[in-house]
């Protein structure tokens, strides 16, 4: 079972009526309106576990914090919303001393400063590997948040920047690319500029990679995507760029060209999710949990 | 450091002054009160990991999804809230196959589709052990919801049912206890009674042991507490009663009387947190994941 059947599985089983949610599962975040307020709240919850999203003996606990916040802010950002407030669940091992422990809530809670987040609450536990799950709510005005879905035949396929930093950062450990891997920076304010200025018709961002961000991308929209060129991190490699996770820029689809951003390609119709590069297949191969 | 001692510290360190945040670390759930919102949104997270709050050989799939989302309503009803919707992070081990992935949400969902809370989101990953994070969101009229920081001295100490069954089935694995261990009632409908009808000064759930839990409810309301007699589950000890936790029953304290619930002790001025029983001193000793 892969990832993607496991979320199709779980979203015909549940029950999404619930008063006042207006997106449920599939999206970067869920959002829900509250009786009578001014402005929707969105929510996602991301994981960082020991071993999977991190390596002890590489990864700074510093580093550990604040790609904890980035991850969910991210999602904030692809949404077009402001983040508001904060939880964290965190399970300690029994290797995690005080020294650890303070400096990753050092590396969280300078982000969150800056960010004006609030962490109001969440959950203490130990476990065998450190795990934490952190979740965001931000806010964005009623009804106009971005989603992944609403791409169309035509849209130009943009990114924030160039691609691949974090793969190479992990793999070579030095210089800036290992900087943007311990410190990647969320594109909020990119994120509302998409939303107010740009009227980008669908978000992502790019967690997984961008072959298998932008799948999910074009399976919500129904639609294809041939890409021409991806801007590549310096000596970063292709396979970095189109595969490798954690970069954390956007991923966008917009009606009109602009030279704000690259362009890496075209909306087209066709096989829903399916994608081309340089006339070629591409098939989505980022990070998977469940090896799909 | 215990427990307690980490929580005060991330109180320090941590941002509070978000917009719209009335209450932050500390209580049961977070508050929060959207721009123009009619009601006030609570918060909260509970983690629950394989081999610390199951087993992966005693509990069936389906009773670890459901106390999964127990956990966190459990916490809604502590605050006398209306449960609204909910994420879920879940990080799946090698040994989990399709028919425990299947069984967990059958048990999530079966008690999420009664108490009318939708599955909005989440995250999916993979860890050495099963490890889950759910997130609750629920709703109070505005500056109505409980907290456990208001009990005053000669105020009565009351509990909403006996207690230690958790402890008593988890030891037995069979009868009454076994069930109610497997699949807890959270006191949603007392809760908001407590609210409305009982003009309850403070609530907490008993999720880590009546002493515990009494401690943390003392040291909030910064008062201390004699207890006369405890409710024994039949067939569980006083040790189970006091120490054991996951009962899910509430603790509360009433200005006045009541024959409704069973009353267990008073109220008292003294030292913050300190708490008697037939006059001898009791040190909470429940579970604290630190082993303080």
């Amino acid at each position: 079972m892969t990832e993607l059947e496991l979320v199709r599985r779980i979203r015909a089983w549940a029950p999404r009526a619930g008063r006042g949610v207006l997106l449920g599962i599939g999206d970067d975040c869920a959002v829900f309106r509250p009786r009578g307020a001014r402005e929707d709240l969105l929510f996602t919850t991301d994981l960082l576990i020991e071993g999977v999203h991190f390596l002890r003996e590489a990864h700074p606990p510093q580093a550990v914090g604040w790609r904890t916040l980035a991850r969910g802010l991210s999602d904030i950002a692809a949404m077009g919303g402001r983040p508001r407030f904060c939880l964290l669940s965190l399970a300690l091992a029994a290797w995690t001393d005080r020294r650890w422990v303070e400096g990753f809530y050092r590396g969280l809670l300078r982000l969150a400063w800056r960010e004006g987040v609030a962490l109001v609450g969440g959950d203490l536990s130990h476990a065998e590997r450190v795990m934490c799950d952190i979740v965001l709510c931000g806010a964005a005005p009623k009804g106009r948040w971005l989603r992944r879905d609403g791409a169309r035949p035509g849209d130009g396929i943009y990114v924030s920047g160039p691609l691949g930093a974090s793969a190479l950062g992990l793999r070579t450990r030095r210089g800036r690319a290992w900087r943007l891997h311990l410190k990647p920076e969320p594109r909020l304010e990119l994120g509302r500029l998409l939303r107010t200025r740009f009227h980008a018709t669908a978000a992502i961002d790019l967690s997984d990679g961008l072959s298998l961000d932008l799948h999910r991308l074009c399976l919500a929209s129904g639609v294809a995507a041939e890409l021409d060129q991806v801007p590549v991190f310096p000596r970063a490699t292709l396979e970095d760029a189109l595969h490798g996770g954690e970069d954390y820029e956007l991923l966008f689809t917009l009606p009109r060209n602009t030279d704000a951003f690259p362009r890496i390609g075209t909306v087209v119709k066709g096989q829903p999710g399916a994608l081309r590069l340089a006339s070629q297949a591409l098939p989505p191969r980022g990070y998977d949990h469940f090896g799909g």
